[in-house]
């Protein structure tokens, strides 16, 4: 059975990719992930960001349209709760994505961002997965610019696009003082607005506050060349697009920018983002495993009394918790000290 | 030193307050928040969450001198990075906070969100417990109300605001769907701006296909009274309020609502929710302690060979954690299995 599932998620079937999906949001896929995970590394992940209005979905369609133009199979996992085709979206319109609905080279996913059992980042890691090893080429994750997301969204994507729209306020300006610092691509979409070539100014001075190395470096502001024959660069700049993703404009340059930044990627000589990424989904898998531990060795009559304590202020949660441990593993606390 | 401190703290002595949350930034405060812990509980928590744009910190800087004009003493965290008073805001103005800096029954304090060492929500936690402890009467905490951190703040409040300005697009009204479930008051400030009526109508028809119970139950839709002799309702109704909060606009009414909310939280036989919260941050801090163990007792000659089979595709994260686990807790294992 595990067998059979694995088999048909690697020939590309469909609605095994259907069923599997639902088995990693139900945190039961582990037999079948530890045998995919030896298929995977093919595909190329995008994480799509930006704030809500930025028209990210309307990206996301336009940018998988432009790779079915192009043959290649495309894979989008929507865990933004503004996505219009997100369960979380009351009043979004799914209109736009229609027109993949009937092409068996996309497949769309979209994600509960809340209670997800075994965290986000790692929920998205573990699809992907499924993707990638199903053949998609394409792994297009879109995820609301805002709070934690944008970190997480960075730590699975190979290339990270943080979309924004012309003439949004000072605020969502200093939202993308944080944004920045992950995006290896900027678009301004819907750039046939008034004050698009402003917003453009506005991001790429932001980018050079953020990073003066990166112009110093260069000595003057250079935007990433999209022939894929030109020379690899040693250190990636950012280039700053516009697009009009309702029209299409501008997303044949931005799938050749994803071209470029895949190319500088996978040109690096030895991927230290790679082993800093393994590293650090190790260690929250590590912590998920500990937690569920923690949970079996403390039975409620112990958390119940313990609650008691801590509402009648007669122990500090840390105190607590610090006892539990001591505890728990006695021996592995003497180790530690 | 750390008596001293504690006692300093408890005076209400201004450098001691800023000095302590240093320490709490840094994650070593423990020892004084064990001590302090004792003294807390008597300060208003109140969360302030929103879209960028709604014009949360005018809302909150407006909030606090309406306490300060009835002498009350107010704290506030800002851990939004589109604040104004935040380091992350490159843009944003602090103009609007300038009245009340020279206040010293005001305190306020920006909190970094990206690397916060123990979480953001711990670290807010232990920051509230130092401004209760220090005799401040409101602490008011403001984030971004996208992503995770709109979840976590209502974690650590007791009243919990959901700012939302007229006029924001589809996205946006999508993004409040999740918003909506955590909001005690909602309020549509800027309401001078063209469509705050329909803002208004539109929030409380999704409170309605959000929460229909709320409606049934009453039979009609229910505004909570504003007056405090009013008796306490068995269930909380979240009201939706208008401000103008550049002319304190609607802030005595926002001010009353916190205060009817704050009733009937009191006013509950059991506090539930209270417990709720406790064993949260009990889970989350053994959560982090078993991390904080992991990483001593998983050295680098273990992590680095496992991170190489990893890279090399000859072993999944998770197999390797599960590893892990049993060689470092065969005790506790067997005792699960």
């Amino acid at each position: 059975m595990s067998n059979d599932l694995t088999e048909l998620v690697l020939a590309g079937n469909r609605r095994a990719v259907a069923r599997l999906l639902t088995v990693v949001e139900a945190q039961e896929a582990q037999p079948y992930l530890a045998k995919l995970f030896l298929h995977t590394g093919r595909a190329w992940v995008v994480g799509i960001t930006g704030s809500p209005g930025s028209g990210k979905s309307t990206l996301v369609t336009a940018l998988a349209r432009h790779y079915r133009a192009q043959g290649k199979t495309v894979a989008i996992i929507a865990v933004d709760p503004t996505s219009p085709y997100s369960g979380g979206a009351i009043l979004g319109d799914r209109i736009r994505m229609r027109d993949l609905a009937g092409d068996s080279g996309v497949f769309i996913r979209s994600m509960a961002t809340r209670g997800s059992l075994g965290g986000l980042a790692q929920t998205t890691r573990d699809m992907i997965r499924v993707f990638d090893a199903a053949g998609f080429e394409y792994v297009l994750v879109e995820t609301v610019g805002a709070g934690q997301s944008e970190i997480e969204i960075v730590r699975v994507a190979s290339t990270t696009i943080v979309v924004e729209a012309p003439g949004m306020g000072d605020d969502i300006q200093a939202i993308k003082a944080g944004i920045l610092e992950i995006a290896d691509i900027l678009v301004v979409n819907k750039c046939d607005r008034i004050g698009a070539a402003q917003t453009v100014r506005a991001l790429r001075s932001m980018l050079e506050i953020g990073h003066p190395t990166r112009t110093s470096h260069h000595g003057q502001w250079m935007e990433t060349s999209h022939t894929s024959a030109a020379p690899v660069p040693s250190m990636w700049v950012p280039p700053v697009l516009q697009t009009v993703a309702t029209e299409n404009r501008g997303i044949p340059e931005l799938a050749e920018a994803v071209e470029s930044h895949r190319a500088f990627r996978q040109g690096q000589p030895d991927d230290a983002e790679a082993r800093e990424r393994a590293r650090a989904e190790l260690l929250e898998r590590m912590n998920s495993a500990l937690l569920k531990m923690a949970y079996t060795l403390l039975p409620s009559d112990v958390i119940e009394p313990a609650l008691d304590r801590i509402l009648a202020k007669q122990a500090d949660p840390q105190s607590v918790v610090d006892d539990f441990v001591t505890t728990l593993f006695p021996d592995k606390i003497t180790r530690q000290g």
